[in-house]
């Protein structure tokens, strides 16, 4: 009975980033800094230096047998170090993981990792963000009714629609380089915190460290300080949350009734054998859920926050478990935004057939604007409520009382209460908004 | 690169429980039952129903095929449907998942790991309870500190503390087996709840069906209705909390400062290199990762009980991955804890060196209740504020300053003084309290 | 700028019973009971007992004061206590909160809290029940769209719908019923839990306390063991996602596409001045804040679980805020789903009319079933799904297609054919099923 | 029975920022600054404007009606525009709330109240810094037993745990400010984000609006879109989590067993009567529950972000709880952190003792570092182990044990064994590390 199992919950990719080998990998790829960066500053001989990093090849290791033995120890580390030490042998084998502690490798690792994560995350939220873009300027123009409290409101257009998701995967990518700049920074600082080890040179091993490995060099070391953790589990979960907005309205838009869009896939996977007519909105579907695990993964890497003193006991090691989890939901939740936007099939008809339904009551905020002028508003309202009231009740198209109106019939003409019940002459600044979204997001773009 | 990685943050046995290869196995158990119980009512053939059951064998299935097309149909069951009905072949085929839904099947199989997942836990945690049993006949009579807000207050034993964690696993063993009795129920209602493919049937197959698998049959189906799910999700959520309770004192108890408990693990896979005196308890540190891990996927499954009308949007799919993840963590808590109390070596010395830490003021209450017959109460208290403050100053004992005190030798006399600050004296109901805990165990123990 | 604010987030009746007033008047209670069941255990004399009980009265304290200085003492068991027996005087007053601690009396108070607050919520949720029912049985066989993933599935009736949200409040009744049983317990452990000041007379005055509060005697005193308070927690939490279930059902059937069900209200508060057609589902609305809210605070209370030995560091003083938060919110969503339920206006028309969108479709399993006997079920199959898609390419109604073709004609005839697409004919075992429901609530309806 | 109750989860400033009746102020501001910028635009007269800010004055409402109204409308901006309107009266009563919807109001108050929110957070957060720079100052060479997982690791400095605790704050109040930057901007959309009342100057309006109040002008109205709220919230929850940090850092030096620091209050108010030895960290036990309760919060908000369409059912609404209850709990959190390190008295005599407490294995890193470079490193390392299994046998101090070595006497001498023992000469870069977190500060001190 194998461990496979649901693959709706993440990426190929993100999963390979986040895999138990790649964390092996990820902390060789530290301890051949380490060694490097303590060459560098004359802590250790050149040679021992290029030793140490020959060996640090995860394909050397039995990765397996490593995290069976991490589970006693407490830590994949410490039987790391004493393999690397093995395979290093010699002279140089003791200077592997010189003055480090087991932390310092781990969350460094962690650290390579999600600075991959967050580069996956970036492009495809691009991605999405462009699938947002090209339905924004395709449906620019295309009038739907606008829903508060899932009512229908006052019309918009899908294109807006569409740039409200934009500008906000826009200001995603946006936060996530924010945390690009300032959380991906190494760890070291030994067994306390001290660099004791180190002598003097601590402090600039770690820079060099820093530059090794291409990451920033923290003000200082960090064991139990995991504001950066929390903020880069926080972003995420912002990003699951955002994706969630998208597929809800995504499915909402599918329902029967609604019928706005649709999610045609390739294959017919997913259509019931015994109910044809059903298409079933999976990806936003799988979308939701991603989004929603994600989102609980949260707390978890927030509340481990609160660590005791140097090393955390349970606190950290949750880490190990709940980063990777978001990070894999996060990616499924991005995922399946951006397959369901790139099968997504927009029904301009529908939208405007479902633009009638209150039979012209949605235009009456329009109707009460254009009186307004000429009658003043206080007598424009008053009108409108009677006509919308009458409308209401009896089931006549609101445009049709408006027309047979006396007061209105003189106030407009026909011709202008046609326009007036013109979904499209009521759009306010849907253009314009439309157009900083577009713009927003040609300043990532790059 | 591999998948493998850390893998204390399970057990085998739950991780088997819950393998995707094993809800495959519950999921075709179920076609099977269907089969069977539909024939027993007369709706399909005799060997229709033995020619699908005897199919339903996870070894005749792909299971990595099966997920990778579940993620695109959306449901792991219609592919296994499919797989299923190809593999029965001929008319049989036909009546292959006759009148269920994708959920009923999921649901159900999800019902019956659930099932061994809480017999696994439910024997475990009377391990548990087992050890911490033991451990409050053994310390009965070993004092120690009773520490609120983490200072000393007054003497308990360590007999005491552990029949406290007695007590509550005890409850937790009484609260899952109340799970068994009423959440266990089969999912059966057809595409949307009504039965109705199976006419005027559906009510007896869902009973037959429940007898089939020997789970309870609901009062009605449940596809959207998921409080039991969420009962089992937070009843979990407490077996954690209240191994991280455990666990969280053990790891208090192993500080160098206090010293009063040890795990001895027995290889010395957890020994610094550079720090031999070091003994990290490892085993209350995972469990404690393990609880937070818990408690952090209970709020994933309460809040996707909002489903919506007859089958969810992502919240039913969360539950897919969230609800394993819970088992599997909680199993973790529960083994790591059962591990650290069989390791657990207890420093009676070492307690009663510490109960003399504040040079008698813990015994500040008992001096009181002592002198009280004599001098009545508010004289008792004027008395030992009185010496108490003096010994804070001082650093005098408060013995010594109650001996040498007129009032109090006249109350008491030397030997009934000695007798006052020897703590096993002022021990009130434990004794009767660790009874109450073991009697309460051994109705649960059978 | 006074602290008055938004009312929608509980009801009058539960804010009061958990109130900074009541908590006092509670506690007040506990001291008065133990002075009783010590002058029953001969402990303390008669007198005292009354001296100390007339003082009970929670009229007599000056309750913001006690709560200023509640925070600097760390709980305002210390201050009430003070004044109590400043209140109370002479030698009577010696023997107020006689062996007990803090945490004694607040988790006393707080149970008798839970107490009225659980009786409330089971009251309430009775009426909800009532509510589901009435409109269970009076929609029996209004037949509606059953929805999956948002998408016509096959006919329901909503009757059914409503009996589903009343099997799952009945279900949250005899929850919160099991919880009265086992969870509502005294707290009386003395400073440390040994009961020492009472000498060996502690259990029985624990007995004796349990007895006076009509509450129950717990096995051990539980300072440190959350079991009980998590379980209260995470039955609130499952009562609020229950209803937030029938409050997502409730907005989404009002949806202006599907307008199903309306809220009506009595006054016109809710109307938009702009948008006169706009019939906002308020009440669902603020039912789905109330539940998000709620759900939110079961994790405080289920993480806070993990205490420190014998008493707690801010885990336990968190309940203090969580606990009263999560009756107030859970109450919130009962009562505005209560309300939804009373003011619900349902449109079997509407409901009627949208079973026909998909133009017969959602009967495509009906007609299957209809066909199998007499065409066998393969071809049975074949056919239908032949039609299904020419209806779906075509927007023919399946009906007709199927009513002009020839070999559904000569196996049902024109009759048949009509009354297979009448959905009451294809409800399966919705009426049973609805019985059920009814059956079970009147089990706990009294 | 007063709603008056537990005081220490909040601040008196927060609480007012964040009371009903300044939301209802704040509302007040939004509908002026709206009025102004509209009268600049030209949409409406100057003295239209003037009437109605002249009456946008909390004290001429009835704030307590109107949240009584709130909750039947479902929003308080629908009974408060009624009554300003009433107020305003004549034609400028006409133009309240013009081209805007409640969630414009109700959005643009919320962001006000963050902004005063956040600017008294980062001021409290700087003195909290302050108070750890000035720790980490004073106690620079004071040594202390570094501990990871709860066991002494190797020595570091009171200090340094500090300037860590201070490097924290720092990124803090970055992160705040960096909030500050982009998440304080207005809320404008009209009905459905199109601003279409607004006809063409809706854009310019919005940037009016945002200049009136000193925010920023979004992108685009976001009503649904609620990644800057989401962030907030995290922000604050990592504030929480690192206040919790804090918080336990002191409550486990302040065990009875540990004693290193000692929370001193003013008063008496938290001594135990009949435990007078006991120093309970009130302040550090009201920091962790504040920061539990803020943590528990977060999730809410997050999770809410999954909103429907153009205005949410439910999870726009429960912002309005859980904003205001966050803001409240960190407040709280910050405010007892703040008191705590004020209060704070360090036992350096205790520190020290408490270093001895292995017996001088707390320095074996340090020796086998000293030994190294005459004896090589592997022979080094083979030369403390032993000594310190021996020590850790026979209770002998190391310092002893290696003074009485040949090997190690003849390496180094009897005066640098001597100073090898000095925890003060094994701190590696710990003043260096000290002097980054003092010029962090620095930086955001101004």
């Amino acid at each position: 009975m194998t461990q496979a199992g649901h693959t709706q919950f993440s990426t190929p990719e993100m999963s390979a980033i986040f895999s138990g080998g790649s964390l092996v990998a990820r902390m060789l790829e530290f301890e051949a800094a380490l060694a490097r960066a303590q060459a560098r500053a004359g802590l250790i001989a050149e040679e021992a230096a290029k030793a140490i990093a020959s060996r640090c090849n995860v394909d050397l290791f039995d990765v397996a047998a490593l995290y069976r033995d991490a589970a006693d120890a407490g830590t994949p580390a410490i039987p790391l170090v004493r393999m690397l030490t093995e395979r290093v042998g010699g002279d140089a084998g003791k200077f592997v993981h010189w003055g480090a502690t087991s932390q310092d490798a781990i969350d460094t690792a962690t650290i390579l990792q999600i600075r991959d994560g967050l580069r996956l995350l970036i492009g495809r939220l691009l991605d999405v963000a462009a699938g947002c873009g090209a339905l924004a300027e395709r449906h620019r123009h295309t009038p739907m009714a606008g829903r508060t409290l899932l009512q229908h409101a006052v019309p918009i257009t899908f294109g807006l629609k569409a740039a409200r998701w934009l500008a906000q995967s826009t200001r995603l990518v946006q936060s996530l380089r924010r945390l690009q700049d300032h959380a991906l920074v190494v760890q070291l600082g030994g067994a306390a915190g001290t660099l004791a080890a180190l002598g003097s040179a601590g402090v600039s091993v770690m820079e060099l460290l820093a530059a090794e490995l291409k990451l920033g060099a923290p003000d200082l070391p960090w064991h139990t300080e995991r504001d950066r953790m929390a903020e880069v589990a926080s972003s995420l979960g912002i990003v699951a949350g955002a994706m969630g907005k998208i597929a809800s309205d995504i499915s909402l838009l599918t329902q029967t009734e609604v019928g706005e869009v649709t999610e045609t896939s390739t294959g017919a996977a997913d259509r019931s054998s015994t109910m044809p007519h059903k298409r079933n909105p999976v990806e936003a579907t799988a979308a939701m859920a991603c989004a929603r695990l994600a989102l609980g993964v949260v707390p978890t890497v927030l509340s481990a926050a609160v660590q005791e003193h140097e090393r955390a006991v349970g606190g950290w090691q949750a880490e190990w478990q709940a980063v990777p989890d978001l990070f894999r939901f996060t990616a499924g939740a991005v995922e399946w935004v951006h397959r369901a936007l790139g099968h997504l099939q927009v029904d301009a008809e529908r939208m405007r057939a479902n633009l009638d339904l209150t039979r012209g009551l949605i235009m009456a905020e329009a109707l009460t604007m254009a009186l307004a002028p000429s009658l003043g508003r206080p007598e424009a309202y008053r009108i409108v409520q009677r006509l919308s009231d009458r409308a209401a009740q009896t089931g006549t198209h609101l445009k049709d009382l408006a027309a047979s109106d006396q007061q209105v019939q003189s106030a407009l003409g026909r011709d202008v209460i046609a326009k007036v019940f013109d979904a499209s002459t009521y759009l306010g600044s849907t253009d314009a908004l439309i157009d900083r979204a577009l713009a927003g997001f040609r300043t990532v773009r790059e």
